[in-house]
């Protein structure tokens, strides 16, 4: 496919590759070489003989080598010279880095026009300019000039992010980093003069490695281009969408920001919808979602709750939250009931929510996660587990995930704590369930797995009318 | 004051002290004991002749010292003739952390009514049963059970925290610690036979090291003196009321939980308001709004907020924010956006919010936030700083403060990211400036700032007339 170049190159120059540690071009390249990068990398700038031990070539022409790929981290005014360049040698993809088009006024909005002639009606593709480009784990392509130190990258999952600010991407990146979750691809589209969010989707529909399609943007001009591809995506993967500027004053900021008309809320929400993809309300919710949605299954049909727990108060607060939502609190079968009654402490208590109480141990866990997993009245689970007590020991996650496995229903995770709950969280989350620190926030990722749930019938539906 | 012996006793005995590590009465015995805490400590146990060093007592009346607090953890049938041996022995104070109460049934309400009718017409305190207790750092006073390599304790700091449900309790306090949020005072009533969130309340309004008050309740039993007590406090700390129950399902999942009838939503939300009290709708908005509202001075007349950013697209999301929750974007001064024109260079966006840009280091924020604070037109102030570029710095935590404690306008950061973001949070955390992960958290943050102010103006309202 067209895009396939910025994923998986087999040649890259890096033009204005620099000696000097903190220059973009400097970092950019030093990604290529310290990674497992299995193509070639070539440092391009004329004032240096070579660079991080690479020979460094004057221009793309000297390069021994078709390119895939040129990431370009020069002066915007010397940009347009480049593509230039990037023309004449049958470059396939750029990632234009360099600031200072549009997002600066007039003069840089020419430059942008510029480029935009300049590749109409060829092969060469163009991500940004003003961006952070593109990170793919997979495939060990970083053009992210953030040190890692600041920007830790996460590692490879099924988590696609597609951000049209640069600095939202990064700092979400890095907290990714931060706790274990898996990313398959992130891009920044920055101005996008050429590739946009719609032409992204169309690519991620088709990646094995992505199963859930986040996107976060201000502006989409090609409406009814991206309904129908975000349509397409719904079919066989999540789509999850943070749209700013969805209020007056927050729009005015996005044309500040992006240059971006933002368009209506009503408008986007109605539309999303249509398209069968989730709105996210907030930062917290776009990967909250993707966490449940990146690695549980679909819940169809049979969407009834079971909460099980060893904090009253928080499963409390759960049903609450699923009462605001609308969802429904399964009713435990007689069976299920009976045979809990018969094993549990008689201080148990035995309904929905099902309260193991503040002595539960893992035996308590494992008994209550297979009756409620095998109780046909039961869609998704969600188990709040609080480790603050030491009757509780680590090996609570083989029992969350083997009830998961061996039933295959939908799980989520509540818990809360310091150190030793971030163990449990991570070890939850190599074993792909996803974990939240609020009863509210575990509910709403469930509110998603069934949203989606919903959006896969109703197109069923359609495609048998 | 009559609650007084719970917080700062001079001599402590602990009913059902034990040698066996894992009872809970060796763990609270070793809290007293590996603490600083300043008064004596007496185990208690007919069975052992001494425990962790000290002499063991068969009963409290061998004790050769008054006795201003017993803790007893010991079968709930035994507790009623603790209880006794405490009121011949003229104990102020007990807390009984023992379940096997109301939660059970029948049988543990009959105990509960007679323990009621026995200190009736006394002067012995109780806290509980089925509860986990005190935890007060300055006084080093630590009834919890839950052992510090799984419940880590807070350091001592302006909140204080009641909750009805225990298991909610401590994971909120191991949470706390691990993101060094301080704790005045914290108090779980489980089936408050005797104190309640009233009793503490009325306690907590004269506590000095009190500067803001959490609870987390499924029922108020005396909503009228609830009402009375929370005005007064509310008149000089903030009061934030987490309530659990509040819808349908919610309140009879609260009914078994803690045999709380747990009343209307409408009713409490209306309640609370005339009161003065701010309600958070979920976990995470309880100590959100703590660390504002404990740290930050009140907001009151002007209320306008100024949002300063290194990233655009948070700027975006704070101000659909702001939009949504009707807080008005501050419009700056002609004078300040000529001072911030002059100096700032050409690619920043000086209107709010203000976009420092990527590439933005310390000193373009210190100029900014100097700038921002001292405009008349701005009430309060969100300093969004993403920290994966390697332009900014760590004394950017300076910067706020200076400007923040220089200028003394209430200050909310927004900042997210792995580690190296979490030592700046932590930083700011010991500076009192409460940093918040997302967007939408930091203007809710200072949206319960601008509440707590106007309650404050109503008040002084309704004294004027």
């Amino acid at each position: 496919m067209a895009l396939s170049p910025f994923f998986n190159p087999k040649s890259v120059a890096v033009v204005g590759a620099s000696r000097e540690p903190r220059k973009f071009g400097h970092v950019i390249l030093k990604n290529f070489i310290d990674s497992e990068f299995t193509g070639k990398a070539y440092p391009v700038n004329p004032k240096a003989e070579d660079i991080l031990g690479l020979k460094s070539y004057p221009n793309l022409k000297e390069i021994p080598d078709e390119l895939d790929l040129t990431i370009i981290a020069v002066p915007a005014p010397i940009v347009p010279s480049i593509i230039d360049e990037c023309l004449l040698e049958n470059v396939k993809a750029a990632v234009i880095i360099s600031g200072g088009f549009r997002e600066t006024g007039e003069k840089g909005e020419k430059l942008e026009l510029e480029i935009k002639k300049k590749i109409e009606g060829s092969n060469l593709r163009i991500i940004g300019p003003n961006c952070i480009g593109v990170y793919d784990p997979a495939n060990h392509v970083d053009t992210l000039f953030l040190p890692r130190y600041r920007l830790r990258r996460p590692k490879p999952g099924p988590i696609a992010f597609i951000s049209q600010s640069g600095a939202f991407g990064s700092a979400v990146l890095d907290r990714a980093a931060s706790q274990d979750i898996g990313i398959s691809k992130f891009i920044s589209i920055g101005n996008k003069i050429d590739v946009d969010e719609v032409d992204l989707l169309n690519y991620l529909a088709e990646d094995n490695l992505t199963k859930c399609i986040t996107v976060y943007v201000e502006s989409i001009e090609r409406g009814r281009d991206f309904l129908k591809v975000a349509s397409r995506v719904t079919d066989n993967k999540p789509l999850i969408l943070l749209k700013g500027g969805v209020t007056k004053d927050g729009a005015r900021a996005a044309l500040s920001h992006t240059g971006s008309l933002a368009g209506s809320a009503k408008i986007y929400t109605g539309a999303f919808e249509q398209a069968g993809a989730i709105q996210a309300q907030t930062v917290d919710e776009l990967f909250d979602y993707a966490r449940a949605l990146g690695y549980q299954p679909t819940i169809r049909g049979q969407t009834s709750v079971a909460i099980v727990t060893n904090g009253g108060g928080f499963g409390v607060i759960s049903t609450d939250e699923a009462s605001r939502l609308g969802l429904k609190l399964a009713s435990f079968d007689p069976k299920t009931i009976e045979g809990l009654q018969e094993k549990l402490p008689d201080y148990a208590i035995v309904h929905n929510p099902l309260d193991l109480v503040g002595d539960a141990d893992v035996d308590r866990y494992r008994l209550a996660l297979n009756a409620v997993s095998s109780d046909p009245n039961v869609g998704v689970i969600l188990v709040i587990v609080l480790l603050q007590t030491s009757f509780i020991e680590s090996d609570v996650v083989d029992a969350i995930t083997e009830s998961h496995v061996t039933f295959g229903k939908p799980t989520v995770v509540c818990t809360i704590g310091g150190e030793f709950t971030q163990i449990l969280v991570k070890m939850l989350e190599e074993n792909h369930i996803p974990s939240y620190p609020t009863p509210e926030r575990a509910i709403n990722a469930i509110n998603a797995l069934i949203k989606y749930g919903k959006a896969l019938e109703d197109k069923d539906k359609r495609k048998i009318v």
